[in-house]
């Protein structure tokens, strides 16, 4: 079997983060020793995907408080508080960074009464815990998902969310790496992505790296290949998912979803928990940002229409929940309606608790 | 109103051609006096889009012969000929290469009785009249299309079905120039079109120059423009139509298509009467031509995918009839059935012959 690759690990007091703004021309890893270096690390996009992110948050945080010398928990408190927030300043639009942060920050307290160095010693055992959650979180989902597939399937797939966006597996291409796994033999056929081609340079990549079956194509060569009979499922990420079902993902799901309907092909969204959000009615309520025209007029670094000319660059659509034949979480699969199976997945969920 | 560009035209013995491999960062027209240059021209795709070749080779001829010393018809004709097959080498696949020259030639037949000097301004007619006709073809699809539309439409097309691929107006973007003539505020929306980029290096730059109100996208944001209530029709060029409907295009056409009808668009299609080919019954029996995995991998002169990835990379794919609102020629609008509207229209334009 093809290695796993572990897009951020911590080991030896090292944070190694695989730079994927070097991908798919290059495999590298930086080796981090520092807050510092880390904070560069997140802000210029080297590690993506919200999971990762927070995880590398996590461990970042561990290389500005382990070598602390504070011995009272308050002053300790005092540099953990600073170091913190520092890191917090690096991209401040990431939730998952915040939560992360936040979960470490938690620990902290909580183990007040500690000695320094024991709580030093918490708080690596916890910022593993958080990778390893990830872990899990994205195996069941991938346990869930395979119970749809079959082996020998077709299975195509649009941006990227994958295993590098996460501890491992990632979210819709965890079945996919789970099928490998029982030497199943699935094709993926995988959407470029345009604008920004995460499913050329990272779904492809990392499906290629783990000696998976894959197929890119571009975004409008979708149709032809279901017309063809080579796909019997699509799996996709989202970002946000409404109450009633509506899904926020990266632009172009809403079409490959239209499309999927029309060849009568399953369409399943991968949804960790952590991206349901019950506060947000429908998707109508999600804002889409607008992005810039040049990541479409000059996308690489070569002009290929005019200046000027107008240009839509929404990052995202929605997904309207009529069209999703499955939403697929750690906690199992919920089927429409979606308003009361995603109310009794929480509702479920706050009880066990 | 903006300046209408001539792609190729013949003025004071030379061929103007617009260098399309330029586009969209220079206008650039070469100033051709020899026939060799028109070979290079052909050869070296400077001038595209099946009607522009045809012209262009019409006009390169002349090049060739208009300066023959040859008395005799004898002896010019041995000179037209070789002239004729030298050119007709520059791009062998070429059909309208093809259809064109042997026009040229039809014409010099027909008047070999003539002087020479007689001959030649024939031919050079000869070659006026095969550029005049496409853009009559062209205002003729424009016209019966513009019935379809009206002030103030949102738009949608694919590809590039332009006045730069023809002798003026284009096939799909006929009625969005005779709109603006007619002082209609038409709002296009233009697919980019991977992996060629015809939509955003050719339509978006036509149009622009045109001062017609395009928005470029790319193709996996056609779905969303149409959910917003953006776009009342649909209009895409060409390659062939079977004698059932089934219409050839560009790669993305058929999803478009298929977009279309989810959102209760009409999906037209712009098709002069030398694309339709009632020898072929159905799509399923158009040859699709697959080509390199570069175009996917390395299309904007930078790596975007792993090199030695699978690539699915077909040109052009098949839209059924039953996609199709409406076939719209130089003779008329047609509409299901298309067997029967298709075999109508060619026994009308024989009888009239």
């Amino acid at each position: 079997m093809a290695a796993f690759i572990q897009s951020v690990r911590f080991e030896n007091n090292t944070l190694f983060i695989l730079d994927q703004t070097k991908l798919p021309t290059l495999k590298e890893f930086l080796e981090i020793d520092n807050i510092k270096d880390a904070w560069v690390a997140i802000k210029e996009l080297k590690v993506r995907g919200a999971p990762a992110i927070g995880i590398a948050a996590a461990y970042g945080l561990l290389l500005g408080i382990l070598d602390a010398r504070e011995d009272s928990f308050e002053a300790f408190y005092n540099t953990f508080i600073q170091q913190k927030e520092y890191l917090a300043s690096s991209r401040p639009t990431a939730v998952n960074l915040f939560w992360a942060l936040n979960r470490m920050e938690q620990r902290a307290l909580t183990d007040q009464n500690l000695p320094v160095a024991e709580i030093k010693q918490r708080l690596v055992t916890e910022a593993h815990a958080i990778r390893d959650e990830d872990e899990e979180t994205c195996r069941m989902i991938g346990e869930y998902a395979l119970t749809l597939f079959e082996d020998g399937m077709g299975v195509l797939t649009h941006c990227n969310a994958g295993g590098i966006a996460t501890a491992r597996y990632g979210t819709a291409l965890a079945p996919i790496y789970l099928a490998k796994e029982k030497g199943w033999n699935i094709k993926v056929f995988a959407d470029e992505t345009r604008p920004l081609l995460q499913g050329a340079r990272l779904t492809a990549w990392e499906l290629h790296e783990a000696g998976i079956d894959v197929t890119l194509i571009t975004d409008n060569m979708a149709a032809m290949v279901m017309s063809k009979g080579w796909v019997q499922a699509v799996i996709v990420g989202c970002d946000r998912v409404a109450a009633n079902g509506d899904v926020a993902n990266k632009i172009g799901t809403y079409g490959v979803a239209l499309l999927a309907k029309a060849h009568g092909i399953p369409f399943y969204v991968a949804a960790p928990m952590s991206t349901i959000d019950l506060e947000t009615a429908t998707g109508a309520e999600i804002p889409i940002e607008e992005r810039e025209a040049s990541e479409i007029i000059e996308g690489f670094g070569k002009q290929t229409a005019p200046l000027d000319v107008k240009v839509f660059n929404p990052a995202f659509d929605v997904t309207p929940h009529e069209l999703i034949t499955a939403i697929i979480t750690e906690k199992g699969i919920l089927r429409a309606p979606y308003e009361k199976a995603l109310a009794e997945l929480f509702q479920e969920s706050t009880e066990s608790n």
